[in-house]
C-alpha cells in the first residue's frame, strides 16, 4: 500500500516518574524509534510545542515527514488528531500558480485553485523579472515576497473553501522551474541566464515553513532542478508520467514559455530545453491573448469559409494558443498560406494587406468584441515558426543523440496547458509534434502539479525523484551539432522534409481545393 | 594527531562552463565529498554566502563542523583564510560565565575572561529565577535574552582583547547545567524542578548561531544533560577528567550550589546529584561572601590564637568558602567546637554569645573593614553541616551502590571553584571529602570549560561524549535506601563513624590542646 510522505502518529507516552526521568524530547523519540528508525526533532520544533505534552497529559499526535534519509518530526498536537492529515501540492509556474489541498489519509483532493503569479508585477516574462532583481537585494526580496504571497493567497482560498486551517497542514510539495525556486528563496537567479548558466543550487530539499514565512506547520519540499532551463517542474512531470518505470520509448513534451523535452524509458533519460518564446500562449500577435473568455480557441475552414469558436461563446476579443495552431494548420491545408508561411494572395477575401504586411482578418470590425478588425499577420506566422522550429529541433536532437527513430517512440506525453487544450491534428499538421499514430499521444495536463501530488501520496517516490534527477542527461541546445541548420529546416510547415509527416502529406493531397505545390 | 571539531578547507573550484553546469551548492559539495563523506549544507548558509563564489572567482574557504553524524558547512569566505580558524569554549555557570577564545589550528588559548551571569538580575539562586519564569512567556524570554547577553558580553571582551572578530569564529562549545541550557533556549525549566523532575530535552546538539542571536557564524554545541541536577557541565567535566579512559576507580566531585558526583572508570559510571545549598560558596552566613577582595580565605589556629589571611590582604569584609572550611576544621581540631558542631564555651575569648546564638567572632570591630564584628554562628555551622552531609551521603550512596570500598578509589577529581581553592586537609578534616592518601586528589578546576576546550580541539571526542552520556547511570538521591539515616550520620565532624577518617582521628589525638572526647 502506498503511504503518504507525511505520517501522523498518536502516542500515549509512558508517564515520567521514578527512575524514568528522560527528557520530553528524548521520551518522544524513544517511543517512535521502534517504528521510525532515524528521527530528526529540531530545537525549533521542540521550542514551539513542548508545552503541549503536559497540557495533554502525555497523549499527543506527532507529525513526521519522510525526507528520504530520516523522518523529521514537525508538529505536536494534543490528543489523537490522526484523522486530520493534510498537505499541499503546488505548481509554481511563472505565469500561474496551482495548488491542491489533499487529505493525506485518503488521497482525496479536497479543493484546488489557481492564481496568477504576483511576480507578474515585475514583468510578464521571466527575463524582465530577472533584470529587475539583478544585483539589487531589495528588489530580489520584493520578488521573493510577491512569490510567497501568491502561495499564501492560494492557501487562504483553499482554507476558505474547505474550512481546513492551513496551520493544520504538515507538508507542501512544490514543482517549479529553476528560476522560480531561486526567487522563492530570495536568491538572485541572474547566473541561471548568464554564462556559464549555472544555478546557485540544484537541490532544494525540505525546508521549514517558517523559513519562507508560509502559514503552515511543517516542511516544504521542492523538486530538484537539473539545469538552467530544466527545473523541478519537469522532474515532477516525469515522475507523474511514470515513463521511467516502463520499457517503452517515451517522449515527454512540455511547451510553454520554455520548451522542455525528455526522451527515454526505464533505461535512460535524455533531456533538452530552451526558450520557446510566448508564441504558443498567444503572446506573439497584436491580438494574441491568454485562454480567457472571448479568445478564439478553435478554427476550421470549410468551403473556403472560416468557422471560429470562442471561449464562453463571446464575440471574439483575440486568439489564444490553441486557436493559433488551428488557424495556421487550416490555412496551410486550404492553401491560404504556403509551406513557408507566406499568404497566397486571393485565396480568400480574408487575406488582406495592412500597413505593408499580409495578414488574415479572422474577424472583421463588425464581428469582433472591440469593433476592431482582428488580424494574424505574416510576421506573426514567422514568429510562430521560430518557436515551432525550436521545439521541433529539440525533439530531433534528442532522437539523433540517442539513436532512436521517431517512429520508435511508443508514447508521447504532452504536458502543460498548451498540451492540454490544443488540437492534436492541427499541432501535427504544422509540425509541432512528430507525425505518429494518434493513440500514442497522452495529454497529462499539469505534470508538475501531478508529480507533486504523486510524491505526497507515495513516500517511496522520494528515491525515484533522485533517480530521475541523477539519470537526466542534459543536452545544451546551443552546443548540439547542426543546431542552426536543423532550426532552419524546421521553419517550414510542417517541415522541409515532408516525408517526416506522412499523414499531413496525405491530407494536403486530399483536400480538394488545395493548391499547395508538392 | 588530534583534529579540531571544526575544519577550514581552501577550495579552488572547477570553473563552471561547457557541460559542467552543476549548481554552486552542488559544485562545492562535489569538491568536498572525496574528503568529507556526508555533508549538510543548509539553504540558510547558501542564502547567506552564495554571492561570495563569483566575487572570489571560485576560490573560497569553507568552514565545516563535525557533528558526529555529518559535516555541516557553516561559512564561505573569499580566498584562502585557513590560517584564521577560531572557536569558543564556554562554561555557562549559574553565577559566573567563563569563555576562552581558541586558535583551532594550534590549540592556543588566545584570551579568556569571565562575567557574572546576567540572570542574577532575576535572583541570586536558580530557584528564584525559575519561579520568575514559571508559566510566563515574557519573563522566560527576558531571562533567555539576559543569558545570551552574558555570552555576547564575553565575546565582545575577547574581541577587544585579541582584535579577532567574533564573526570570524565558526564554533562554540558550551557546558552548562540543565537549567542553564533550558534558559538559553527560552524553554521553561519549571519541570526540571517539579515532580516528576524531567527536563524538556537531554540533547542540545548543534544549533545555528543565528537561532540564538549570537554574533558568530557557525554552530553552537552544548553538552547533553543526563537529568535534572546532572547537566552538560558535568558530562563535560567527566570528559576533561579522562576518567572513562582508565581502569583506575575514580570519583569526580563538583560541589557548588549543587553537588554532582560521579564514580567509575572505563567500565561504568554511576552518578548522583542534588542541591548542596550555597554553604560552600559562603552563602550561609550573615558575613559569608564570594571569593572577592577582603574575604577571609584561610584560617589557622595556633596557640589558641586565630590567624587569618584575606584576599588581597585587605581588612576582612567577610568569609568565603575556603575560609569557612578552614575555620570549621581548625575549630574542630582545637576543640573550640565539638563533633556535633556546637561551641565549647570558654575555649577562647572569641567564642561569644550574640542574640542567643553562640558564635566565633573571627574579627572584632576594630579588625574588620566595616567596623562591625564578624561572626560565624552555631546556626551557620549547622547549615554548613547539612550541606556537607548531603555531599558526604551522595558519595556514600555511590560507593555502596557500586560495591566499591572508599579505599579502592584511586583518584579523586575535584572540580569547580570550591574544589580549586579550598584547603584539602581542612576539607577532609570536616568530612567533606573521603580520607584517602592525599596524592590521589587532583584539582581540575573548571571541568566544564576544560571539557569544552577538549572537544573543540579533538573531534573524535564527540563520540566519547555520547558514550559518557549513555553510560551515566543516574541515582535519584531521594530514592536511595537509608538516605535520611545516612544524612543524619554524616551531620557530624568529620562523621559519626570516625574510623572512616583515620588521619583526622590521628590529628585530633595529636593536637596537644585538644579536649575532644573520643
Amino acid at each position: 500500500m502506498k503511504k503518504s510522505l507525511s505520517q501522523k502518529v498518536f502516542l500515549e507516552l509512558d508517564l515520567p516518574g521514578g527512575a524514568d526521568t528522560i527528557g520530553d524530547r528524548d521520551r518522544i523519540v524513544r517511543a517512535l524509534i521502534p517504528q521510525f528508525n532515524h528521527i530528526k526533532f529540531s530545537m525549533e520544533t521542540l521550542i514551539k510545542y513542548y508545552k503541549v505534552l503536559r497540557e495533554s497529559n502525555w497523549q499527543i499526535t506527532v507529525s513526521l515527514i519522510w525526507t528520504g534519509d530520516y523522518w523529521e518530526l514537525v508538529r505536536i498536537e494534543k490528543g489523537d488528531t490522526t484523522q486530520k492529515h493534510y498537505g499541499y501540492a503546488v505548481d509554481l509556474g511563472s505565469t500561474t500558480v496551482f495548488m491542491q489541498l489533499i487529505d493525506l489519509n485518503t488521497g482525496t483532493i479536497l479543493a484546488e485553485d489557481s492564481v496568477f503569479n504576483n511576480q507578474i508585477a515585475f514583468g510578464e516574462d521571466i527575463l524582465s523579472r530577472i533584470f529587475y532583481a539583478k544585483g539589487k537585494e531589495e528588489h530580489l526580496q520584493e520578488i521573493k515576497k510577491y512569490t510567497i504571497d501568491s502561495i499564501r493567497t492560494l492557501m487562504e482560498k483553499l482554507e476558505k473553501n474547505t474550512g481546513i486551517l492551513s496551520t493544520d497542514c504538515d507538508i507542501m510539495v512544490l514543482g517549479g522551474n529553476t528560476t522560480m525556486v531561486h526567487f522563492l528563496l530570495g536568491i538572485d537567479p541572474w547566473f541561471i541566464f548568464h554564462t556559464p548558466y549555472t544555478p546557485t543550487f540544484n537541490h532544494f530539499g525540505f525546508l521549514r515553513s517558517e523559513l519562507l514565512d508560509l502559514p503552515f506547520n511543517g516542511l516544504l519540499y521542492a523538486f530538484p532542478s537539473v539545469a538552467n532551463y530544466l527545473g523541478g517542474d519537469v522532474v515532477s512531470g516525469i515522475l507523474a508520467s511514470d515513463m521511467t518505470e516502463k520499457s517503452e520509448m517515451a517522449l515527454y513534451i512540455d511547451i510553454g514559455t520554455n520548451g522542455e523535452m525528455v526522451l527515454g524509458n526505464d533505461r535512460f533519460l535524455l533531456t533538452i530545453a530552451g526558450a520557446a518564446g510566448p508564441a504558443l500562449e498567444g503572446g506573439i500577435s497584436k491580438h494574441g491573448m491568454q485562454a480567457k473568455p472571448g479568445a478564439v480557441d478553435t478554427v476550421k475552414i470549410q468551403n473556403n469559409e472560416m468557422i471560429l469558436t470562442t471561449i464562453e461563446n463571446r464575440k471574439p476579443v483575440g486568439i489564444c494558443g490553441s486557436g493559433i495552431v488551428d488557424l495556421i494548420a487550416e490555412m496551410l491545408l486550404e492553401g491560404w498560406i504556403d509551406f513557408g508561411g507566406r499568404f497566397n494572395e486571393g485565396k480568400s477575401d480574408r487575406i488582406v494587406k495592412r500597413e505593408g504586411d499580409w495578414a488574415v482578418a479572422y474577424a472583421w470590425e463588425h464581428e469582433s468584441a472591440s469593433g476592431e478588425e482582428l488580424l494574424f499577420t505574416e510576421t506573426d506566422i514567422a514568429m510562430y515558426l521560430d518557436t515551432k522550429a525550436a521545439a521541433n529541433t529539440m525533439i530531433e536532437i534528442l532522437l539523433e543523440n540517442s539513436g532512436v527513430e521517431a517512429s520508435a517512440v511508443q508514447r508521447v506525453y504532452m504536458a502543460g496547458a498548451f498540451g492540454k487544450y490544443m488540437n492534436l491534428e492541427s499541432a501535427i499538421t504544422i509540425g509541432l509534434y512528430p507525425d505518429l499514430p494518434r493513440d500514442r499521444f497522452v495529454r497529462i495536463g499539469n505534470g508538475s502539479l501531478q508529480g507533486a501530488y504523486a510524491l505526497l501520496m507515495n513516500r517511496e517516490l522520494i528515491e525515484k525523484v533522485e533517480e530521475i534527477y541523477a539519470s537526466m542527461n542534459y543536452l545544451q541546445l546551443e552546443e548540439a551539432a547542426d543546431f542552426l541548420t536543423k532550426m532552419y529546416a524546421a521553419k517550414f510547415l510542417p517541415h522541409t522534409n515532408l516525408n517526416l509527416y506522412p499523414t499531413v502529406k496525405e491530407k494536403l493531397l486530399n483536400r480538394s481545393n488545395n493548391k499547395y505545390s508538392m
